[in-house]
């Protein structure tokens, strides 16, 4: 087997690079979620990271390792979302350009986010054009440097500083569970996870009709699926990439799907229990906790709550399409 | 005039009591919201506040300096919510007992998280039966002593340190914006603001339909109006007290009203920029730096999000009777 470059050490030097520029987010804790869980939780809370989510971290990273003449003629990134954004804020904070590739049924509060920090927006149907080959195209023709969402070493050692800075505040964990897209942030997280002296065992999820990689760790080689249909926007990625492919292959323990209604479910609970707004992909870790799939009984849990961009009628919208299954607790 | 008994130190006293016991609640600070109310806005997140509103800082430290006879007969509270589960919380946590008064059509929520924390919950029809006379009774048949909700000095200096870990934090401020319902948050707030070195002008907010604190203020007496039918349940207050109208009287500079449709609108902005939920009376000061009601330019404000509880469901219905006036902003 190769030597995977991404190094404990590549993710404490971007946390160097980060510092100051990228919030170190709360962690919340929650009486109630202890007691669903039967562990002690500890969940990191990006939703209030810059852009309003864990993508930050790796796009400023990536960004601020580029050479003085790539940052002259400006960056490009393809994205559901999240990293369009980040990558669009990132990008006006090194003073370089980006041009943002985005699906038109992004969520508006999305598009809107990417276009009022400054980034040229242009739109593509995800279910007719493959983002990847118009992405390369875009980048190749305006001489862009382009910034992959999750298949880059400096973007995943950017967001693993994610789990470098919960074992800073909390010590250590049994287990860490981090929701999966193309694997940008849970490879960067277990990354950090290994170095720890107490073991950890690292959880992925995915939403079911999502489960790219999941199949992939089952067959050991990366299976593509067709792009799935799911609320999770954040993890409606259709296959691992090669470098993140590797880095789960050997670091991830095990990976767990949750359904919709789970994922909703666990957007309620942190709206009522924990106070915050998590969006679809940013819930899937919770939902996992909540749903009982993993064993987490008298652990130290900690669990990443990636990001919370999702607007409020879309939320309602949501809560409406799935019920709570106890209408009395509301 | 006479001499009023709640003075800075015994905020100062209050915040010992409640070191390590309530939470110190986060500042948030957002770019936008600067923009939008042209000033520097630091936002104090009692949503994160135990029992998820600053109604806990009052009860434990009323509770916390009851005699040991008094503790062992147990304490009564009525409330409209926040200060039922706070008192429930407080007593539970000293080793007393609590029966809580509540009405009948408080949310759900607030009264199953009440009987979660211990206490007994008598109801009451809140449009047809006098809760002081009812909580008194209570009180004096069952040997009991009544925390009330606001117009209590200990109440008082413990809601004060809310304000008092405000400026310890974050420093000078120009303008502080409290929301107003019985009063107990902002005088406490008032008597820290006026201790400042820094000049702090303390604005209230009421709900338009539940204005009895700015009439009493204009009026020079307490004037008394029907209950206020308004979305901000907690601050459903019919008069201030005494107590506490005598300190808003000589500490409040202005106050100001807020509708039900701006105090939507600022659960909205928080749900979607600040990532918090933010219960009706606990967006009503937001509501005001966002309505441009006070002026506040290139001021540093403090604004306190005083409560999160607030149920999925009827956050989701609260935003269906009141549609973001600007639809292609969700």
């Amino acid at each position: 087997m190769t030597t995977i470059p991404l190094q404990p050490h590549a993710v404490e030097d971007a946390a160097a690079v980060l510092r100051g520029v990228a919030h170190h987010t709360p962690v919340l804790t929650s009486a109630t979620l202890d007691d669903r869980v039967g562990g002690k939780v500890f969940a990191k809370a990006e939703c209030f990271q810059r852009v309003g989510a864990f993508k930050f971290r790796g796009a400023y990273h990536a960004i601020s390792r580029l050479t003085p003449s790539q940052r002259a003629r400006g960056v490009a990134a393809y994205s559901s979302g999240n990293h369009a954004q980040a990558v669009a804020l990132a990008a006006a904070l090194l003073d370089t350009t980006a041009t943002i590739l985005m699906p038109t049924d992004a969520p508006k509060l999305k598009l809107a986010a990417t276009r009022g920090y400054g980034a040229t927006v242009v739109t593509y149907d995800r279910y007719r054009q493959e983002r990847t080959t118009l992405g390369d195209a875009l980048a190749r023709d305006r001489g862009l440097t382009l910034i992959p969402p999750f298949d880059h070493w400096d973007v995943m050692a950017g967001q693993g500083t994610v789990a470098w800075e919960l074992f800073a505040d909390v010590g250590a964990l049994d287990t860490l569970v981090v929701c999966v897209g193309g694997g940008g942030l849970i490879s960067g997280c277990a990354t950090v996870a290994r170095a720890q002296d107490h073991a950890v065992r690292v959880v992925g999820v995915e939403p079911a009709a999502g489960d790219d990689v999941a199949r992939s760790l089952a067959a050991g080689r990366i299976v593509e699926i067709p792009t799935p249909r799911t609320i999770a926007d954040g993890q409606q990625t259709t296959a691992p990439g090669e470098k993140t492919f590797a880095v789960m292959r050997e670091r991830v323990d095990e990976m767990v799907l949750v359904d919709d209604s789970q994922i909703v479910a666990a957007m309620r609970f942190a709206f009522e229990r924990l106070k915050v707004v998590l969006e679809p992909s940013g819930a899937s870790g919770l939902a996992a906790l909540l749903s009982g799939a993993v064993d987490l009984a008298d652990q130290r849990v900690g669990v990443v709550l990636s990001g919370g961009n999702v607007g409020a009628d879309r939320f309602a919208a949501l809560l409406a399409d799935h019920p709570a299954a106890d209408r009395s607790r509301t």
